[in-house]
């Protein structure tokens, strides 16, 4: 905290204890934005301070946002700087020390590991950021040495593309920021299947770990079993039920780059003769299948944010309930069906009554055996309900 | 189907659909309860007709409870008789079967398997039946010959211990139904642990199912850990983390007879030297443990029901707040604090925001890495979600 430090000041109605019982994030409605506030540079560190000028906590400012502030450190001494930023991955690499053996996961998750706007995810000695947020982008060098002194990473690669970057005012420029990225796709192990991830393709191509555990719930059910992946990906439920067991198993995306991925992991597992794809709208594939009149014991949707925005929730709901009604048809008696959403604005119990509606009107019907969430490498902030955006629904018909 | 069966008709404002698509219950309020219906046998299989006289569904009647009828069967023709039981149990056992290498697990989880209002555990060759039902105490007969078809099954137990049975007019007498019950406490793996059920002792040194995959969850992060675990009933989180290689663990719960099972499974497993309990009240315990400025790298707080109906919601989160404000204090930096609730009114967000206050009122924060529900041998009925009762959160601190 230095003494040219900008300053932001709450409304005399908004309550300062709501930040200090650990609600991280400051709305524009909430705040003094008088001309000197709203002249303050995007990703300025900044004190917010009371109505009555008492000091709360150290800010990051983007005037530009509705997200006007992010709580950086309730400790007004605390010096945001390299050394901080050192501490926080430390604490949060300790956590994903202890949950995995191998280093690959998501080691910064944003606001819940201290860092609002910030999301790491970590392959082996590769570090993909993305810095969502102006203040961390201000700070990249920092950032990137203090992840070079954690043990084992080399390579430190900026991610450029999120839609966040630009309600930030932050470019979409890709980069090194140090080390090397590996120009071919690289294997990463979860659950003991083999996933390859082009780490330099973006979201197209790269690999989400924040379904690792229904991946793992799918594949205890999938020994001997048909298994249908739809909306695949680089065959991220599709591998996993290989590995634990599957006969066989048929890859449903319209990403031919995701195709050739998954297809690439099942050569690296010895699993070739029992895996298929199939390029097409899933929709259409799902009919289509269904007109062939093929079966399969699981059936996984794991399908795009059809409701990523409040806006979007009725159409996304009733994208959910297609999915679910072309999908049902395809499960044989007794078998399994998983239905996935990644939508914000649907949540457990809208995107539950869709799905079941949905299998319903396929003249289905179904128990619910487990619900999941993402892994615990993407751990919510508990003021922050709304980040639990993942869920998945495991159905028995 | 047959021709002296009773029937009972709906009101005309309820909507037949409701329950072709998949409700199973019937309330008092949509029926015509008139005197002919009052007059049904509890337990009394039936018909259930709209209000135009078409016949729905075959549903058995209890007239003295609010719940005045549970679908069975939507196929008017199926006969409701020991093969139709042994087709549902068939069913039932195949997901555990599927789902689990050793046949210890819940068999049947009433509506989600099928048969409303009967639940059964099963314990290697035991199961044991709790009947809340009147309609399946009448067919107890038909049951115990279905069960003991099954491949392994030689002893069922009927447990009537359950509160549900006294709104359905039944006793509460327990009794063996055929085979031998072991007078002795049996050994039942879980998670690598050794756990002691004592089958004939009822709810207090039973045996829960639910929370295996609960317990699996917090022995990720045990490694090494001093464990601490509050309501401990038979030693589910304990003996679980001590199986993952917990350093030690110290079990604290008010039944003398659960401590000592829970010692005996710990012996069973050579863990006795890093195993330890202590008899009293969780809340006096917790305050003492922290008088004596003890803490743990992981906590866990399984509780009894607090909220287990509306009117107890408001004390129930008091109670739960408490648990969490007495127990953070004991976490070590960095560690784990697991909190359950096993109460049906009080929901998720009501749960987790009493865990996360009391956290915040201990001088706490934390992340939430996690949130568990029943296991799959604990399948929900996807149009009854209050069936969800269990939910288990991580933070760490």
């Amino acid at each position: 905290m230095s003494v040219s430090q900008p300053v932001i000041r709450l409304k005399p109605k908004v309550r300062p204890q709501t930040f200090l019982h650990g609600v991280p994030w400051v709305y524009d409605n909430e705040i003094v934005t008088d001309r000197r506030a709203k002249k303050i540079a995007p990703g300025s560190l900044a004190i917010l301070e009371d109505a009555e000028r008492r000091p709360i906590a150290q800010v990051a400012v983007n005037p530009g946002s509705r997200l006007f502030a992010r709580i950086l450190d309730l400790d007004l001494k605390a010096e945001i700087d390299q050394s901080w930023l050192e501490r926080k991955l430390a604490r949060a690499l300790a956590l994903r020390e202890a949950l995995y053996d191998l280093p690959y996961y998501r080691l910064i998750h944003a606001e819940a590991d201290g860092l609002p706007g910030v999301v790491i995810d970590r392959f082996n000695d590769v570090v993909v950021v993305q810095a969502n947020a102006a203040w961390i982008e201000n700070m990249l060098s920092e950032l990137t040495v203090a992840l070079t002194a954690l043990p084992g990473i080399k390579t430190v690669y900026k991610n450029a593309s999120g839609r966040a970057r630009g309600l930030e005012g932050l470019d979409d420029v890709s980069e090194v920021l140090t080390g090397a990225l590996p120009d071919v796709p690289v294997p990463v192990p979860m659950n003991g299947a083999t996933y390859m991830a082009d780490l330099s393709g973006g979201q197209k191509t790269g690999l989400f770990f924040d379904q690792r555990p229904n991946h793992a719930f799918a594949a205890r059910f999938s020994k001997g079993a048909r298994v249908l992946d739809v909306f695949s990906h680089v065959g991220g439920f599709s591998l996993a039920a290989l590995a634990g067991g599957a006969k066989s198993a048929l890859a449903v995306d319209g990403s031919e780059a995701a195709l050739s991925l998954a297809a690439e992991g099942a050569r690296r597992m010895g699993k070739t003769d029992q895996f298929e794809t199939r390029k097409g709208d899933a929709f259409d594939v799902l009919a289509k299948l269904a007109e062939e009149g093929q079966t399969f014991d699981v059936v996984i949707c794991d399908p795009p944010a059809f409701a990523p925005s409040k806006k979007a929730l009725e159409a996304g709901l009733r994208a959910y309930e297609r999915v679910a009604r072309l999908a049902a048809p395809l499960v044989a008696e007794g078998g399994y069906l998983g239905l996935c959403s990644c939508s914000h604005a649907a949540d457990l119990s809208k995107f539950r009554a869709a799905s079941t509606r949905g299998i319903g009107r396929a003249g289905r019907s179904g128990q619910l055996i487990h619900t999941g969430y993402a892994g615990p490498d993407h751990p919510l902030h508990p003021q922050l309900a709304e980040s639990g955006y993942l869920k998945a629904l495991f159905y028995r018909l």
